[in-house]
């Protein structure tokens, strides 16, 4: 025995080699490794023999049953894609739905008899399972059936056609087929063939699917559209951007698998909508895992694509896929519309949805303040900005089996990185049924999106010593609209009232008690309404305008009351935050008893211009403070200025497989030049994305682009264009287009 | 212009100079830098102007009222502490609970007037605002006061002593304080002074605080007890490991808040005790964030200390927080022993329990699947091992705002890494009323809780051709029993029924339905019960032993039954994972009428000493098959073999501040010699961890170290000792000590 040191404490452990936590093993914790790439597979044997085989080997197997081709029936013409809503993904494999039967041919050796043992066997990731759900053999015999069903259509000589229906819980993604024939001395099976491998989606179209939609117009636009449109601008001037969700492109589908391998997210969990969609809520971003889109406020996009840029999913899945890593750059409406590609690829119904006026950052809470000094003018160091003018995200459609009964539905599920949900880069699924109804106790973060469209504003007077107090509650300035696109139309559908009960409703009330239950926080002081009343106009206005901002006071009482009212005008981003402000003025107003007036600001171009920054947002805030009773006023508007736009325009024969022409044509309206200039376009079926780059467009001058393309389907669709640089985004144009077979 | 290029697509982003996604400034995104640190602070000026300062600047401030001195009576025999319960902290600094009283003495520059205007500010964090509960300040008197209250309770000359109290639901963390005076040009205040900054804690002692535990014994146990008993082994052959948690020692308290730091969490979430261990479960570990403890089941801890070596949690945080990188290695009791030491250091009541057989990685499953293959005979290569011979999670006590009335209480949070919940490295809170109900529904990871206290072990039998059907269910062997220490007590308590109806109980199956419709699966077939039992008797066995196992069969029926049995013996890790079978027999076991047999089994020690892993378990699994009917039996067993013990004696005065001594035996007991061993010993109260290497103790040779310390506080409590080694782990030895004042 030999003594040789005593160490004070604390005692550290040895030190690594290399300064970090060392690799540890995954021995003594798991008996194998756990699955979670669908990219990985592991080799089946092509003959598992039964029992111990002697010293003399097998004897030649010649005289059994052999498999001499399985033809999978995979082109676009042929049954089964036709069967299952699969014919548009431009792919060489299967691809089919779950819960859905579909049909392969095998020949065999010889023709196939009912006593011949034979199984069609399934298997995903790397470490086949069946009880797992990973490894499934089919049977065509009654008596031996498995979790999915196995039967027999037709036998003609050699060749047995067989019918597969998956079940309809079973786990989505790419699968490897073979065929196994029992002998008396084992299993003999084929080789693993790539074009035998095949995809099996979510389906909406069958009831037994947790993803079940029972709406077949729905269905045609939350899963089979590429042709998106995603509102933003303000509630009362509500602009559009259009997108190309090209689920259906040539590699998209195995970027969406892509994504999830890349999230290590266990195979057996692949059939749950619930968790495929909680996982990619968190994948879709770059926080904390690496995720596919980096999310970027700042205006400086020097080393990637402006958020406005973009026009379609397609660039962004394929660059995430090939290269491994975050794409920049992501904003709310990027984020929702590549999950959207991700959700309807998968065969998971979604849309995008946008929330006007989204409060953000307030972590669950009902109230976003804005602070007020002692005059009752805003106090922008005490403010922190966290209403959004409006955010996307997406739904989904599942049922809830984890949740009570009704709960099910079109569910929440957001991408763009929030600073305070629980701490994490996700969000959702929440229940929308359950956000409505202020039943905010169900996972998973419907506490924080029913705050996204209920929060109240509350303005508070802070006093020179500190103290705070409470002045205004604004009640419906949050949540204004909820809008996505209606099915099969390019128009808008406001969903508001899926959210919340209409103001003034006997439920309003009732839901917001409910979700303070619940732990939601509410300014709860009764507060005087002011006799006075605000009131700002809804204003269109083109980016480089000069324009009037008539501020009207309303004085419902029978005095006359002065106001010392503070005008401020600011260019703010999206999120609400504030880049500076351009103008400020401090006018007393006068109302007579019972009276309107109106105080009218110029608001000129060259004040504004020079400091704005992208999406064009003017954010107006007037406050002030009544003489005779000292009570508070408040109005807010954000303006979003109109950019000038493109035009795009087609020619040619617009039949399929014929080729033809588009001119996207764009006037630089401005007395300065354009530097560094991107024009983007694509479309659904017809162009897979294209840029063009200028480096400079002078001011005054015209550019026009023409770009050759051949479309490959048949139906009315659209080209998208965007032109985006540093002093202009946010520019699009699109024409439509019908294609005749 | 420029026409420059025209890109084929798809259109990558610019590469970035390094080649990885570019870092992106939060500019646009939002107004200010969210605070996320307790350690960040922000300087508050000392003197703050009202208005413009006119060109002339200031006229000297000398007539009014100065802060001369501020005592925070911090020192442990004045009140502050002595009321909130914070004696024991070894703290310069004043640490008071949240919620309740305490006094600050100021010494003004002149006697204090009614009139004067003063306040006492408290901050914490970077980006301190009042609306955010991070800027607190608290007047004197009652018409100015805030969401903490404050009153004068003594004035004396010109001394003031004022009396705060913090909200019940304040931030918990340390604040900086300022005493701040109003003049007629402005604001004076203190300069910061890190004697004032103070620590603000949980208070399980006051009504109105989410952590408030009405039960003066159980606050004693689980908020101001450091010593700890883990349990361990078999639910027949309980073993304990004694800990000392030392959440009072010194640098702990800073250490857990570097915690909170290093996981970004928002300072504004730290007064919810459902966000703090909600965050805390996840960092304790470190996966995903790089936090606590790196989990190592595989055997080799070669860079760190065994997990079977650590004697208490404060080397372990305090090397955390010294060296700011994971700390190696953690077991299950690991994990849930400092996690027990965070949330009694912030005061939040906890305690670790102890499950046996829990069902591990089946993500909410109520199955865990055995294979037996046609004999009979378990196959290895398709079970994969997922039910813990124990595992140790915490239970923490708090109220639920968020779920409806009835789930508050004890809820369970789990830091050990689990392969499959939600993905994520965390678990919790989750009610214990909500999993003994079965409304596994409610946030946070319930279903997967309950999974591991009620799964069925569900046995299949696997034929030739792959298919498989179940042949038995044994619904009683997972969730056998939870233990945790009864407060007041070193004895154990069996809380298994707050988990879990008792078998046979009415509730028992409609819980088990009620999860169900919670979507947790379970297997459903109605299987034949056979006629034959299977029965392992409790053995207590001593590693190096050979011993008898005697494996009773009995026949239930009126006929004779013949049962094919096998019998395997298999060294498993504590996780169930096996590492080498080292015992097999196949018996045919005949039992006549209503009669029993016992086949008895020879374990010889020579054929499993060399191949234990550490914990010693001994797996054993009979199978069998009866001839007569076909049906399946079954039985398992894990025995722990029990170590050899460390002595430990005490000698000299056992008084307050009085030297004494140690000594700690060993003596290996067995053929070989044992390699590389480290001691370690503490106890609470009276010993820092102290630890001592030896090199080589030789076959039958005996070692003796003797330590001195000095105790610091009276009471009775224990010095923990344990011996670990690659050969040998998990041997343990205790003295308890009771020291005069």
């Amino acid at each position: 025995m030999s003594d040789q040191s005593t160490n004070p404490t604390p005692s550290p452990a040895p030190p690594t080699p290399t300064g970090r936590p060392p690799k540890v093993s995954g021995r003594g914790r798991a008996a194998g490794p756990s699955s979670n790439s669908n990219s990985d597979s592991v080799d089946i044997p092509e003959f598992e023999p039964f029992g111990v085989v002697g010293p003399r080997g097998l004897p030649p197997l010649t005289e059994f049953l052999d498999i001499w081709d399985v033809d999978m029936m995979r082109r676009p013409d042929e049954i089964n894609k036709k069967r299952h809503h699969t014919v548009l993904y431009n792919s060489e494999n299967l691809i089919v739905r779950r819960g859905q039967e579909f049909e392969v041919k095998i020949t065999f050796s010889r023709a196939y008899k009912p006593t011949d043992k034979i199984a069609v066997e399934f298997v995903i990731g790397s470490n086949p399972q069946y009880s797992k759900g990973t490894y499934i053999p089919v049977f065509p015999t009654k008596d031996r059936q498995t979790i999915w069903e196995g039967r027999i259509t037709n036998t003609t000589d050699n060749v047995v056609t067989m019918a597969i229906t998956p079940a309809a819980n079973c786990i989505v993604g790419k699968y490897h087929m073979y065929i196994a024939v029992s002998t008396p001395y084992g299993i003999r099976r084929t080789r693993r063939d790539k074009s035998r491998d095949l995809y099996i989606l979510f389906n909406p179209w069958v009831a037994d699917d947790a993803v079940f939609l029972d709406d077949e117009e729905e269905r045609e636009e939350c899963v089979m559209s590429e042709m998106g449109i995603i509102y933003h601008g303000a509630f009362d001037d509500v602009a559009e951007r259009n997108w190309n969700y090209g689920q259906f492109n040539y590699g998209v589908l195995d970027a969406c698998l892509y994504i999830l391998d890349k999230s290590e997210m266990p195979i057996t969990n692949r059939g749950d909508p619930i968790k495929v969609t909680r996982k990619a809520s968190a994948m879709l971003n770059s926080r904390d895992d690496e995720g596919v889109l980096v999310g970027n406020w700042s205006g400086d996009y020097t080393y990637g694509v402006a958020p406005t840029s973009w026009t379609g999913s397609t660039d962004i899945l394929l660059t995430f896929a090939s290269s491994r890593m975050p794409v920049c750059y992501a904003q709310c409406w990027v984020y929702a519309a590549v999950f959207n590609t991700f959700l309807r690829c998968l065969g998971i119904p979604a849309r995008v949805v946008t929330n006007f006026y989204s409060a953000h950052d307030n972590d669950g809470n009902l109230k976003t303040d804005i602070i007020l000094d002692e005059e009752g003018r805003i106090d922008r160091n005490r403010t922190r900005d966290s209403i959004w003018n409006y955010h996307c995200w997406n739904e989904c459609y599942m049922s809830r089996p984890d949740l009570p009964t009704g709960f099910g539905g079109w569910q929440v599920v957001d991408a763009t990185p929030q600073e305070t949900s629980d701490g994490m880069y996700r969000c959702g699924p929440a229940s929308v049924q359950a956000i409505k109804h202020g039943q905010i106790c169900y996972p998973f973060d419907a506490a924080f999106v029913f705050a996204e469209v209920n929060s109240d504003v509350v303005f508070y007077s802070r006093s020179n010593d500190g103290t705070m107090e409470p002045v205004k509650v604004n009640q419906t300035h949050v949540g204004r609209m909820v809008l996505t696109k209606a099915p099969g139309a390019l128009t808008r559908r406001d969903i508001t009232d899926q959210y919340k009960f209409p103001e003034g409703h006997n439920e309003e009330r009732t839901v917001l008690v409910k979700a303070e239950e619940y732990g939601c926080k509410r300014e709860k002081s009764s507060l005087p309404v002011a006799d006075v009343d605000l009131v700002l106009p809804t204003l269109e206005i083109s980016v480089g305008d000069d324009f009037e901002l008539n501020v009207e006071f309303k004085n419902r009482s029978d005095e006359r009351r002065t106001v010392d009212t503070y005008i401020s005008g600011s260019i703010v981003y999206y999120t609400g935050v504030t880049s500076s402000e351009f103008l400020f003025r401090n006018p007393t107003v006068t109302v007579g008893p019972n009276k309107s007036v109106k105080e009218t600001v110029v608001v000129e171009s060259k004040n504004y211009m020079k400091k704005l920054v992208e999406q064009a947002n003017l954010n107006f805030i007037v406050t002030g403070k009544v003489k005779e009773t000292g009570q508070i006023v408040t109005a807010m508007k954000v303006v979003t200025l109109h950019n000038p736009k493109l035009t795009v325009e087609v020619s040619g024969p617009r039949k399929v497989n014929e080729e033809m022409m588009a001119t996207v044509e764009f006037t630089n309206p401005f007395t300065f030049s354009l530097e560094g200039v991107f024009i983007r376009m694509e479309g659904p079926g017809v162009m897979l994305p294209k840029s063009k780059y200028y480096s400079l467009i002078t001011a005054g001058s015209s550019l026009t682009w023409t770009e050759y393309f051949t479309p490959q389907r048949a139906g009315t669709t659209r080209l998208i264009a965007s032109l985006d640089c540093p002093a202009l985004r946010q520019v699009y144009g699109q024409v439509s287009v019908t294609i005749e077979p």
